[in-house]
């Protein structure tokens, strides 16, 4: 499915793909954008993940941020975003990756993010996390430990997706806590924090297809993945994710500390 | 002097190199940032690009971020970062770059900037800035067309980086004005903004070794950059970067609108 993927996302890339923005049109998460850009490098790389599962596991059912949802009964669900950091990806910049996740009735049992640009794939096995680079050796995936925020590395997408004052407000908290903030991450984010050289991201109003995929990448490298209020990030919403649970913790707290 | 630069860059790249924060020490261009991390990375590869400047080009000058000037008194001088971006290069991302100018009595006349783990070099000559991946056969750059603020996308590094409450309020007026803005770019963005996928850079408060490099890639790939008040960009400060001069001229107005 990634492979399908990257063939239309790295054909479109700089090309100046024609952009759709989707703001106009309703958002299931709730927060609005001011701008939220879509191209047909999202929906070509869609399709072409659609038609292998289909090809494949024509019982499972698909969930694709541009296409919706196909058997919505089915047990086994591909939960996709064909170019996660479309912002970035009409940019010319690398912060983008296609996510594909699968989940069992709602919980994600294998995850996969690729960047087909700077040629690195990261998943998750039923045991442990991967990623490899070209066709070079795979390595294991380990977050790193960090014992508080005040030595943390936070990252976040683009603080204006905090538009509710009060998020905004508690995302203002963990940020003036740790180290040190960037922002531009989108789920390369993730996958950084996965590998360890990223602490903490704290993000608000994700929809699944932005993390299911992610979820096991992070977890079984050793990180910690909820929504602000400690309960499974499976549904999207507010998410919080950590390297080391003791950060984890500490940010669940600074969130909830208003 | 950049491939003797990316054996050290690449070779600590997600390595967990150790890092000293700069921020405790004055910063020659004024604004003073809360966390500014530095590497070995960083000292080897500038060391690396003056060893290959002291055998090949004895007589000319190098001002380096990490080890000052030599030779200052040259007509001919090499402006080197040897990692621009160190904040992203040590959260594992690839929005960095190693920057080498050439000056002659102040004066740009060369500009590079390498990526090395995207394998991307970007780089001026004497009448246009070209660009190539790999291996792969060159292209020339070229920006795009952009005659208004309102369909322009926009770019700086960090939003913080605005410490000077009239500068930060200069920065917004332009952000308020653009459709789209994003965070996160260093070096990147202006090899973006000469790609043609970028179409404004806005940042304050650069030393001469971030930008002295940028400035022929911009120009001859069709690019204007300056002061925010239209001055050469050649010794750092505040500056504005645009595809089209007619944005260009609309952020200058923007800037100074208070």
């Amino acid at each position: 499915m990634a492979d399908a993927a990257a063939l239309e996302t790295i054909r479109f890339f700089r090309q100046s793909p024609a952009i759709d923005d989707k703001s106009k049109q309703p958002n299931p998460a709730g927060a609005q954008k001011s701008y939220d850009p879509v191209t047909i490098a999202d929906r070509n790389a869609e399709q072409a993940i659609r038609k292998v599962a289909a090809n494949r596991f024509p019982e499972h059912g698909v969930f694709g941020e541009e296409f919706g949802i196909h058997n919505p009964d089915a047990t086994m669900r591909w939960v996709v975003d064909p170019i996660d950091g479309t912002a970035a990806y009409v940019l010319g910049w690398p912060m983008w990756g296609t996510l594909i996740g699968l989940t069992e009735k709602g919980s994600p049992v294998l995850g996969l993010m690729d960047q087909p640009f700077t040629h690195e794939r990261f998943w998750s096995t039923a045991d442990v996390a991967m990623m490899r680079r070209h066709n070079e050796h795979e390595m294991q995936l380990k977050t790193r430990a960090c014992s508080s925020l005040s030595q943390a590395s936070l990252t976040t997408t683009h603080p204006d997706y905090f538009a509710d004052p009060e998020k905004a407000a508690a995302f203002q908290r963990v940020k003036s806590a740790v180290q040190t903030t960037r922002y531009g991450g989108d789920c390369y984010a993730y996958a950084m924090l996965a590998a360890g050289t990223v602490d903490l991201v704290v993000e608000c109003d994700l929809n699944a297809y932005d993390i299911a995929a992610l979820i096991p990448i992070v977890e079984k490298s050793g990180g910690v993945i909820t929504t602000w209020t400690g309960r499974p990030a499976t549904e999207g919403g507010d998410i919080v994710a950590a390297g080391d649970h003791r950060i984890h913790a500490a940010a669940l707290e600074t969130l909830n500390a208003s």
